[in-house]
């Protein structure tokens, strides 16, 4: 049952998505013998399903933890893009031109406006926009618009590149990333966490990081798992000329993205269906609407891929980040809509925390304990 | 200039799609040295990209000339099925349980109503159906259905399968199958059709079956081409478990066709966008919406596929079928929506006048002069 001393290590990370490989390259960095463990390849899920959306102003409710967290996630995307290609030659496509957010309703305009309305008060950019002045930014959205916002500071990144870029780095520093290896659970002794099982192996190290995404909640052995849900989005990818759009650009039921490469991207849907990445017809036609709503010039344009991908979804909606329920286990997970912009910051966290290092954050909120009385 | 002579012969069929493969099969059996030319593989078009359907009193309008032809093909794909499978041992999966047309507004009830009279009384078998036999016929049908019919005659074919099925009879009756050659135009001699040029090469014969499809305006040298203009359709292909349908279910706005594959094909868009087979948003949206309507419990099923083909559509919606403006030109095209329906025996017609005998049906409201007035 020993495992080959070259896997274990300081710190095994469990999942080489945004969040893991984010982790073990702080953690490389930082001298930690780190080991990535991947039962796939890494970004095979959420992080490559993804649209790419870095969209706190446009996500976030008012009051809520997740905003503070979320608003510095988007500066360390600004950080991390420059820092990322200098390290490894590799562009992120971390797109500047701020998001647009379209009324098409009296209702809409309500809500975009109660969102502007705080969003001021609290000190952040955006601005009301009159139905010219979003036809004049983008020429090509639904004459029927009535109104919208112009966030200057969301954005949008191609997170496709992202995992290539963050694997290329944490690789760089000193990380090890072993992928096709499921994690089926922690080895625990003496009461806290000694390592991982992976198939018939045993990987030790004193400290883990769940960074399994939707499936956070099913590595055995961890008395009080994140109550992560999968939940389902629905992608439908657009060929099309380049500048159809200049910024990112949604509605109060979805949005697009236009991708460096010349495609736009439409999503999304939220769908309880467990662990079933299918591509349905309700889901296709519900993301066609979205996107024909906001850009009926798309009724033309070749659908040119669709996919749909597993959410890391919570009971409040809040992200898991913290210490776990046994000393050396750290979770990183439950990012839900906004894995792609709070993956990066999240992972560092965890990679602070499994040093000994005081969190960057509060992260009272997002403790996995506020989970345990209900469990009871 | 001289073609190689084993690529002259009695007969060139212009087009190896399933009137191309019908006229040369029925040819070959006839002793004719045929000569099928096919710009790219046989039945790379619509003859691959239709559904199937073969559907003569759901398409039909009363008092049509088309109804008797659609009619007769029917009974054709009847006959001819078998004598494919005996011949190649291929099946074609020509499905024998009848054909369920749903209506879901008066409108629709007063559409299907009408249809349903002038067929009694023409003598075609139609059955009306309430909402409660419509179910019990179809348990998985949209239960707001609110009325229906029930046509036992029609039916639908594997047009993939019948492709293959024709292809390979009409070899191993000794036609010839020339692939991946464009025909550009006629070699015309003494005001007659000599033979067609396809890239530098000139293959000979004094008869020649135009059976090109969406195409079939663009043949060089024809002073009256065809009319037909490519109307676009979109398909959408449905996994899914084997008899969620025991028929092919219709509405007024489109179709499912059950597969033996145990595939669903849902149908289908007319758009003129030119020769673009671009599978767009707005007609995988419309697809989506017609499946959805008539089975809701496609809602969470995979779409496995989707494609987009051309039909060729005529200004009157009518075949051209008969004699070219050239002695020795025979055209077999514009069979529009009809075309796996109308395709064996259109080819077999244009066998028939090739070889100077009568037709089997009046091909007078086919004949391509009724359009030589309105180019004047």
């Amino acid at each position: 049952m020993a495992a080959p001393a070259a896997l274990d290590g300081d710190v095994i990370v469990v999942g080489g998505g945004i969040v893991g490989l984010s982790a073990a390259r702080a953690l490389a960095a930082a001298g930690a013998r780190t080991v990535v463990v991947e039962r796939q390849r890494v970004g095979a899920e959420a992080s490559t399903a993804a649209a790419g959306m870095l969209a706190p102003q446009a996500e976030a409710e008012e009051g809520s933890p997740l905003l503070e967290l979320a608003l510095r996630a988007r500066d360390h995307h600004s950080a991390l893009a420059p820092a990322l290609e200098a390290e490894t030659g590799l562009t992120v496509d971390l797109a500047g031109r701020g998001l647009i957010e379209l009324a098409f309703t009296a209702e809409d305009r309500r809500r975009l406006a109660a969102r502007r309305e705080w969003q001021v008060r609290r000190g952040l950019a955006v601005e009301a926009l009159g139905p010219a002045e979003v036809r004049e930014a983008e020429p090509n959205v639904n004459p029927e618009v009535c109104g919208g916002l112009y966030v200057p500071g969301d954005r949008c990144v191609d997170n496709v590149r992202l995992v290539r870029a963050l694997a290329a780095s944490a690789v760089a520093r000193g990380a090890s990333i072993v992928t096709g290896r499921p994690v089926t659970g922690l080895v625990v002794e003496n009461g806290r966490v000694a390592g991982v099982t992976a198939a018939a192996e045993v990987l030790r190290a004193p400290v883990v990081i769940n960074a399994m995404g939707a499936w956070a909640g099913l590595l055995a052995g961890d008395p009080l798992p994140p109550p992560v849900e999968p939940v389902r989005g629905h992608i439908v990818a657009f060929d099309m000329a380049p500048a159809l759009l200049r910024h990112v650009v949604c509605s109060p039921r979805g949005y697009l993205v236009p991708r460096a490469d010349g495609r736009t991207l439409a999503g999304s849907t939220t769908e309880r269906a467990g662990f079933d990445k299918t591509v349905t017809a309700a889901g296709l036609r519900a993301v066609l609407a979205i996107a024909l709503e906001i850009a009926p010039v798309l009724a033309d344009v070749r659908v040119a891929d669709s996919w749909a991908g597993l959410r890391p979804g919570t009971p409040d909606g809040l992200p898991v980040i913290g210490p776990g329920a046994l000393p050396g286990l750290i979770h990183a997970t439950g990012l839900y809509r906004n894995g792609i912009l709070l993956g990066p910051l999240a992972g560092e966290i965890a990679a602070a925390l499994a040093r000994g290092l005081p969190p960057p954050v509060d992260l009272a909120p997002f403790a996995v304990t506020r989970f345990a009385a209900a469990r009871r």
